[in-house]
């Protein structure tokens, strides 16, 4: 496999996926054009205005993007496609998306047959075993919370850590995470803005500018630094 | 009916339940045994520990409290009971379970006769019409995000204004409820920790000592000040 799953596309004060140039270079080695799956809709906004965004960002890599929206015939427009990129948003809104149309499978066989995937926030939730551990809001209700599964276990994009100043009775992050282990023994990887997940073949490693923060059931949370294997 | 839908059931700073002592005392007039539907156990603890923490407050008005889990049939138990209060945690977990052992229109049925409510945080989202505008990470897949419906909208909370300090990405909660307006036309209140909504017969108003921020669809967000009717 050859896979990208990041926590998120844009850093702070950053342009879209800029921050990720050099590893997109090499991800889509060969690959002068891709299917963009833009059912996530940050904001709401249109699968065609999505894709114009993602489009601008690749157009600076001579990569041509094509949106998913815009075939008649999905499942043959995944098989036919040489790479893949699926945008953030709404990961109850993607993933209800993808099983309505049949697509999660064709989608998962595609990479798992080796096909260059970048996922960012909900694009790398639905990498992931299961959905269940998105920071979204279910807009929508999925018929199934089911994903990918590209490495065995679950990510938590946006991993965000404690605000000890915060005067709020809401729950932390880890403390979500923490329910989630108590429903659950899948481990979940607590995914910094700045860092991204890489699949190479059966090779994963965490990447990017931050420690990464690990979940797992009747464990008390650890971090690994970037470069650590999965 | 006698509501209260609280956002929160614990003020910064203060102990459990003890900001809203004089509502409850108004609420449960006449009661002095409630029922406790503990099945949203915040940080995973037992339907058990839960109890015997509510228990722990409303001891000190005079109520007893027994919790849901401790009837072999629960719906005869909720037929039979005065008053209810369920608490907060994980609302993915609470909607889950009551659906399954086909509590939820019971739990409905008896509050909608005039039985008294109350709900706090997850316990409050299940008043509202769906759990579509819940914070909670969906750690279970429950077989409906359908509620009891005993306000005419939903209910977002712990509401939390966006942080203009925070250098992160993640989507604020204006943001998210946004979305689920652009798929859903259900009116949403935005309900600050220290507010409640008070239903007393077809009389719905917003409580406590915030202002409160509506989201309606095609609409700005607006502020309603405390006693206004919903």
């Amino acid at each position: 496999m050859n896979i990208i799953l990041a926590s998120t596309s844009t850093i702070f004060g950053g342009e879209y996926l800029e921050y990720l140039k050099e590893e997109l270079i090499e991800l889509y080695t060969g690959i002068d054009e891709i299917i963009f799956v833009p059912f996530a809709r940050p904001g709401g906004i249109s699968h065609t205005d999505y894709t114009v965004k993602a489009r601008s960002f690749f157009e600076t890599i001579n990569i041509r993007v094509k949106g998913l929206h815009e075939f008649e015939d999905k499942t043959e427009a995944l098989n036919n496609a040489k790479g893949y990129f699926t945008g953030g948003g709404n990961t109850f809104l993607l993933v209800k998306t993808l099983h309505e149309e049949n697509l999660m499978e064709v989608l998962k066989n595609n990479v798992i047959s080796g096909k260059a995937y970048l996922g960012c926030s909900a694009g790398s939730n639905i990498g992931g075993r299961n959905m269940k551990t998105t920071n979204d809001m279910p807009i929508v209700y999925p018929p199934s919370f089911d994903c990918m599964g590209l490495v065995p276990f679950n990510i938590n994009p946006h991993y965000l850590d404690p605000n000890p100043d915060l005067k709020h009775n809401g729950e932390t992050r880890e403390t979500r995470i923490k329910e989630f282990l108590t429903q659950n023994d899948i481990k979940v990887i607590g995914l910094r803005e700045g860092n991204w997940i890489r699949r190479t073949g059966d090779r994963i490693t965490v990447e990017g500018t931050e420690l990464t923060r690990i979940f797992e059931k009747d464990k008390e949370p650890y971090e690994i630094e970037a470069g650590s294997t999965l």
